[in-house]
C-alpha cells in the first residue's frame, strides 16, 4: 500500500478517483473528469484549452468518418485564411450584428499597428464568399461545395466550459452554392442527416432533429437546421447545424452567375458545421462516477490487457500469453495495450483505465491461464465474461459493437425520459424545474418566445419539430393563440 | 472556335495558357501557374492565401503519410491553443528575440482591450511547455512525444510568396521530451529521415540533408537539422527542420523529473516541423510551361479520360466505354474523372488538364474503340502509348510509378547540376552568379559566415554537411584558416 501511494504521488493526480458524483454535482464532476482522465489541460488564457491526445483522437475519428462521407458526396476540402479584414466581416448586416461582439481582433504585428484590424474567423462566410464571387461565373461552375477543417475563435462573455463553450474550438465548415433553392434545401437536410449519423455511429448518441426559430437561427441565414442533444442534467446542447443562407450573402458579396439563357442570377447558399463541442456532449452523456465512458469506435485505446499474478513464477507464462493476445488483436485491427507495470497493483490499474475510459479490460490470471481463457470486463456496465483464448479475436469486435449499441440505447432512454409533453406554461415551467425538456405548442411569434424564456427562468425554444404539425385546435402554451409549431423548450448550453 | 472562345470568357481565366516561360521569368511564371491551375487564391490581406482544393489535397496526402509514420512510432496527436500569452512567449531569451518581431498580436475582443496581449502562435514551444511542466514528474512519464497539425502565423517583413513565404501557413509541429541527450539526438535524426522520405515518396523530390549553422539554427535550440531543396532557379528553400532544443526550454519552463534514484533532472527536448511550404517547393520544381506537374501520389485527379469523336453516332459507344473504364479504375482505387463536356474541343480539354497537372490523360477515339484500346498520354514528358482495354487496370498503377520515378530522377539531375565545388571565394561567387549552389570549406566562425554573405551578395551557408569532414589541410574559402566543415552556400528563400 505504502509503495503504491508513493507511486501515485509521483505520477501526479491522474490516478485519484472522482470525489463528487455525477448526479450530485454535475459541473464539478465534469471538471474533475476532464483533468483526471487527461482529456483537457487548462492554460492561463480563460476559455483556451489543450485538447489532450485521448480526446484529440476522438476528433480524428469523427473527422475521418464525416470527411469520407462528404468527399464521396462530391465536396472538396480547402483552407481559407484565419484572418478576415474588418471590411469583409461588415458586409452582411445580420451577420455583423451576430458576430462582431465576440470577435478577437489582431491589431499589431511585431511593434507596428496594422492598417486595418483583422478579425480572427469566428466562422468563415466572409472570407469564403469574396473568393466565391471570383470563381463563380457560369451555371457550369455550380454546384460549388467546399469544406474546411479548422480552428475558430469566439470570445464569448458567458463562462467558458471545456468543449461545450470554448473560446477557440475546432470544427469543419462547409460552404456550398447552388442554382436553386431546392438544391440548397436538399443540401442542408442531407448534411443534418450526416450529423445525426456522426452522433449515432461515432458518439453512440441520439439527437433531436429540428429547425431553429427566427430568433435562434444563424446570423444572416434564411433558416437553420439543428441537431440537439439533451444532457443528463436536463440541459440541451446544440450539436451541429446546417444553414440555408438563401441569397443574402450572394447579394452582399456579389456572387452571381449566368444561367443557361445567359441571364444573370444570384445563387442559393448553405453553410454547415460540427465542432469539438460534440466531444464534450459525448463525455457528459456517457461518463460515470468512475470516469470516462466512450464508444470503442472513438476510443484511442479500445482494450487494455492486465496480467494478474502473485508469484514471480506465474509472471513469465502470463506475460507471454498477454503479449500473444496483444499481437493477435493488433493484427485484427484493434487498438490494444498491455499494462505490465510491475510497481502497480491490479486494482490500481483497473481504476486508472476505468478513469481513462478504456471500453474493455482483458484480465489474465493464473487460473485463467490454466483454463485457457481470459476475462473480459466491460467498462460501460461492469459485466464480466470468460472468453477462451481461441475465441478472443472473434469475440472482441462483437463485444465492441454490443458496447456501442448499449451506450446508444441507454442514452436513448435518458432522452425519452427527459422529454415531457406540456399543455400550458405551468407544465412547461414544471418540466424545466424538474430538469426536463418540454414538448409544447407555440404560436410562432417572437413575443411568445420571449415570454416563455422569461416565465421559465431562461429556458428557450430549442427547435421546431419540422415533421409534426399541431392539431387543428391546438393552442400556444404561452399566448393561447392558435399554435403554429410543435417545439422543444429547455435550458441550453 | 467562336463558341469555345465564348465559353472561355464565361469560365474565367483558368483555361488560358501561361504567357511566360519558366526559364525566362521564374517568378511571374509561378504567379501565373498558381492562379491558372487554381492552386491559390489571393485575399485582400497580403501574405494570406486561400489553399484551393487541388493543393489542399496534396497536403492531405502528405499528412496521411507522415501521420501514419509517427503514430506507428509512438507519437500521439493533440491540439494546443492558438493563443500564447505574452508572458509565456517571453520566457526563453533566444526564442523571444527570434520570434517577437514577426508576431501577430490580438489586443481586443469585441470592443474591449484584453488585459494581456495574446500572440498568435508562430510556433508552439511556449504553449506546449508550461503543460509539459505539469505533466512530467517522473522518469516514467518519459519519453513524452506529442504532435499537432495546425496553422501558425509569422508576420515576416520580406515579400510574401505563396506557400514559400506565407504569413499564415499549415504545418505539423512535434514536441518530444527524453531522459537523455542521446535519445533526443536519435529523435531529430529519425524525424529528419522521415522528412526526407516525404520529399522522396510524396513529392518525388531529392533534398540535401544537413545541419544549420549557429547563426541559422532555430531560436533557442542547441542545433537544427534540416532538409534543403534546391530550386531550378538556383535558390535553396529550407524544406523541413528538426531541432535538438537541449535543456534551455526545460530550464525556462521548469520541466523536470525524478530519475530512478529519486533525483531531480532536467530532460532533453526536441521540436520538428514540416509545412505547406513543401507544396510550393514541389510546384516550383516539377511544373513546366504548360502548367502544373505533380506526382500521381499526391494528385487529386490522377487521370482524366477524354472521349474523342466527330460524329454523334460514335459518341454513344465511346462514352459508354469511357464510363466502363472510369468505373473499373475507380474500383481499382485510382482517382479518375471523365471530361465529357460537349461544348469544348479535345484540344481545349487537353490544355486545361495539362495546366491543372493531371498526371495521365486517357484518350479514346473512334479508331481506338475499333482497336479495343485507349491512348495513355503522360503529363510529365508527353509520352504516348496505346493500351488495350483489358490491360488498362494493370498498366495504370505501373505508369503512375514510372511517372513518380522519372520526376524524381529528373529533379535529382537538376540537383546534381546545381551543386559545384568551390575552392575559394571567387569560385563561390561565380557559382552564385551562375545561379548554382557552392559546396565549400568553412572555418566554422561567424565572421567568415557573415563575410561570405557579404561577398556573394546575399548567399548564405545553407547547411553543414554532417557526414563529410574537410581534408586535413583544407582551408576555409573565406579566411584561409583551417576548415572545420564542408558546407553548402547559396541564395535561399
Amino acid at each position: 500500500m505504502t509503495k503504491n501511494k508513493h507511486k501515485e504521488s509521483q505520477k501526479g493526480k491522474s490516478q485519484e478517483g472522482l470525489t463528487v458524483k455525477k448526479e450530485e454535482n454535475f459541473s464539478e464532476w465534469y471538471t474533475q473528469i476532464l483533468q483526471k482522465a487527461e482529456l483537457i489541460e487548462y492554460t492561463s488564457v480563460s476559455g483556451a484549452y489543450i485538447i489532450r491526445p485521448r480526446t484529440y483522437f476522438i476528433w480524428e475519428k469523427v473527422k475521418e468518418f464525416f470527411d469520407k462521407k462528404i468527399k464521396e458526396d462530391g465536396v472538396r476540402n480547402a483552407m481559407f485564411p484565419l484572418f478576415i479584414p474588418k471590411s469583409n466581416l461588415m458586409k452582411e448586416q445580420e451577420h455583423v450584428e451576430g458576430f462582431t461582439p465576440e470577435v478577437a481582433w489582431v491589431t499589431k504585428s511585431g511593434n507596428s499597428e496594422l492598417k486595418e484590424p483583422l478579425a480572427i474567423r469566428p466562422t468563415s462566410e466572409t472570407i469564403f464568399y469574396p473568393a466565391y464571387s471570383k470563381w463563380i461565373r457560369s451555371h457550369r461552375d455550380l454546384p460549388l461545395r467546399i469544406n474546411q477543417w479548422c480552428n475558430v475563435v469566439r470570445w464569448e462573455f458567458k463562462n467558458p466550459m471545456p468543449f461545450i463553450r470554448a473560446r477557440e474550438f475546432l470544427w469543419q465548415e462547409g460552404h456550398s452554392v447552388f442554382e436553386t433553392k431546392e438544391e440548397a434545401g436538399n443540401e442542408v437536410n442531407k448534411i443534418r442527416d450526416f450529423y445525426e449519423e456522426i452522433y449515432r455511429e461515432m458518439y453512440a448518441l441520439p439527437v433531436i432533429k429540428g429547425k431553429k426559430t427566427e430568433k435562434e437561427k444563424f446570423a444572416g441565414a434564411d433558416y437553420s437546421l439543428t441537431t440537439e442533444a439533451i444532457l443528463p442534467n436536463g440541459r440541451a446542447a446544440q450539436g451541429a447545424t446546417a444553414h440555408l443562407l438563401g441569397q443574402s450573402f450572394a447579394n452582399a458579396f456579389d456572387i452571381s452567375y449566368m444561367d443557361k439563357n445567359e441571364e444573370k442570377q444570384y445563387p442559393w447558399q448553405t453553410s454547415w458545421g460540427i465542432s469539438t463541442r460534440s466531444i464534450g456532449i459525448a463525455i457528459l452523456m456517457h461518463s460515470d462516477d468512475k470516469g470516462l465512458v466512450l464508444s470503442p469506435r472513438i476510443a484511442e485505446t479500445q482494450a487494455v490487457i492486465v496480467p494478474i499474478f502473485k508469484k514471480g513464477a506465474e509472471k513469465e507464462d502470463i506475460d507471454k500469453k498477454a503479449k500473444e493476445i496483444e499481437k493477435e488483436l493488433k493484427e485484427n485491427g484493434n487498438r490494444v495495450i498491455i499494462d505490465d507495470r510491475e510497481d502497480y497493483s491490479p486494482g490500481y490499474k483497473f481504476n486508472e483505465w476505468e478513469m481513462k475510459g478504456v471500453p474493455l479490460r482483458i484480465e489474465i490470471g493464473p487460473k485463467d491461464l490454466e483454463k485457457e481463457q481470459a476475462v473480459f470486463a466491460r467498462r460501460d456496465n461492469g459485466e464480466k465474461q470468460e472468453v477462451g483464448f481461441n475465441e478472443i479475436k472473434e469475440k472482441i469486435d462483437k463485444v465492441f459493437e454490443e458496447v456501442h449499441e448499449s451506450l446508444y440505447k441507454k442514452a436513448e432512454k435518458v432522452l425519452e425520459e427527459k422529454i415531457v409533453n406540456a399543455e400550458n406554461i405551468e407544465e412547461v415551467t414544471n418540466a424545466i424545474e424538474e430538469k426536463k425538456i418540454a414538448k409544447a405548442y407555440w404560436d410562432g411569434t417572437q413575443e411568445s418566445e420571449d415570454w416563455i424564456k422569461e416565465k421559465t427562468g431562461g429556458a428557450k425554444i430549442l427547435c421546431i419539430v419540422e415533421d409534426e404539425i399541431p392539431e387543428e385546435k391546438g393552442k400556444c402554451v404561452y399566448s393561447g393563440n392558435p399554435a403554429k409549431h410543435v417545439v422543444y423548450i429547455g435550458k441550453s448550453y
